[in-house]
C-alpha cells in the first residue's frame, strides 16, 4: 500500500494520528517527574520520545507538544531546571499510561505511583521504576515546523538496580521487564535476541 | 546503585557510552536511505533515534552526530532535501547493523540490502523493509550542548503492507516482526501486551 501526502492530509484525523505515531516503530516508555517550585505540587507524565543525545556530556532529550495549552511539565522544568526520567516496566505500565489523563491533583496521587526524592535533584523520581535519571535542564530547541520543543537535560544522577547492568555497562532490558510503546497506546514486552559486535567492513 | 555526575565522568569511556545509551530504554531501529546528487552513489545507515515529531503536518526527526567527521547521510540530505526511513525487522537486522561499518562502496552493495526507488522521492528505499517513509527535509536544529543535529523531515509517501494496519490505523509491530534496539548493539523481539484506551480521570 502506498499513501502519498494528499491521501495522508485527507485522512480521518484519529486514523492519521495512529498511523504516523506508529511509523517510527517501538519506543521507550518513560515517566517524567517534575515539581512546582511555588506550590510544591508534584507532576508525573508519560512520554514516548525520550532520546539519547550524547554520552559525554551525558544528555537526554524529549519532545514537548506546543505549550499553548498548559503544560505543567514544561513550566516546572523552566522554574527549577530539574526533572527526572523513570523507565516504565511491566508492573507499572497501566499506572504510567493513566498519567496522560488530565487531573487537578498530582498524577502521583491519582495513579498510585510514589514520589521519591534524593538530595541531588529537586524533581521527584518514581519509586516503582527500576531505571531512573535525575537531570538538569540545559537547552530547549523550538521546532518551527509544528511548534513542538526539544527539551535537553544533562544527567546529574542515575539510580538503577545493580543486577540490571552487564559487565560492559549495558542495561539488560528484558531482565528489567522493561516495556516498549508504539504510538500512544500499544504496549509491548521485550525479548532479547542478541548483542551484536561493533560493525567492521 | 546510585551513580552521580562525578562517577559518570570518571567512568571508562566504553562503559559510560553503553550505560548512557541504554538508559532511555528500547528504541526503534531504522535504516535511513540517501543518495549523492552528483555521483548518484546511494547510502544507507542504521539509526536508533528516529522520533515522531507530529502527525499533522506529518513530521519525523532523528539525531545526527557532529558533522566534523564526514557524514554522508547529512551531506546527501542537504544536497537534495530527500531521505527515506525504513523500519528494520527480524530478517534484516544483521544487515542493518552492518551498515554502521565504514565502507568505501555503498552500504547497499556491502550489506546485500536492495535499493528501491519511487517517482515521489529521490532517495532510495530499502526494498526488504516492510514499513517505509519517504521524506522531504524541512528543518535542522543544532544542539549546542554537544554539537549534534536534529534533522526533521516531512512525510511525502508511506509504503507498507496492508495487513500490518489495524482498523484504526495502528501498525501491528509484532506482526511486522519489527525489532527494537537498546544502545547500539542489543536487539530485542517485540511481543504485544495490549492496546490501552485513551486515558481519562
Amino acid at each position: 500500500m502506498k499513501i502519498d501526502r494528499l491521501v495522508l492530509s485527507e485522512m480521518d484525523k484519529q486514523y492519521r494520528t495512529n498511523l504516523v505515531n506508529s511509523l517510527p516503530g517501538i519506543r521507550g516508555a518513560n515517566l517524567i517527574g517534575t515539581i512546582n517550585s511555588i506550590t510544591q505540587q508534584t507532576n508525573v507524565a508519560i512520554f514516548n520520545s525520550v532520546t539519547h543525545i550524547g554520552a559525554n556530556p551525558p544528555l537526554m532529550g524529549f519532545i514537548m507538544r506546543p505549550v499553548s495549552v498548559q503544560r505543567d511539565t514544561y513550566i516546572h522544568i523552566k522554574q527549577n531546571e530539574s526533572f527526572t526520567i523513570n523507565q516504565v516496566h511491566e508492573n507499572i505500565y497501566h499506572q504510567a499510561h493513566q498519567t496522560s489523563a488530565r487531573y487537578s491533583v498530582s498524577e502521583f496521587e491519582a495513579t498510585g505511583l510514589t514520589p521519591e526524592f534524593t538530595d541531588k535533584i529537586k524533581a521527584p523520581y518514581v519509586k516503582e521504576s527500576k531505571i531512573k535519571m535525575g537531570l538538569r535542564f540545559v537547552e530547549e530547541l523550538h521546532i518551527k515546523s509544528n511548534e513542538t520543543i526539544l527539551i535537553i537535560g544533562e544527567i546529574e544522577e542515575i539510580i538503577l538496580e545493580d543486577k540490571l547492568l552487564s559487565e560492559s555497562g549495558i542495561i539488560q532490558l528484558e531482565d528489567a521487564k522493561a516495556i516498549g510503546v508504539s504510538g500512544l497506546e500499544s504496549y509491548y514486552r521485550l525479548l532479547k535476541l542478541e548483542e551484536l559486535p561493533y560493525a567492521k567492513p
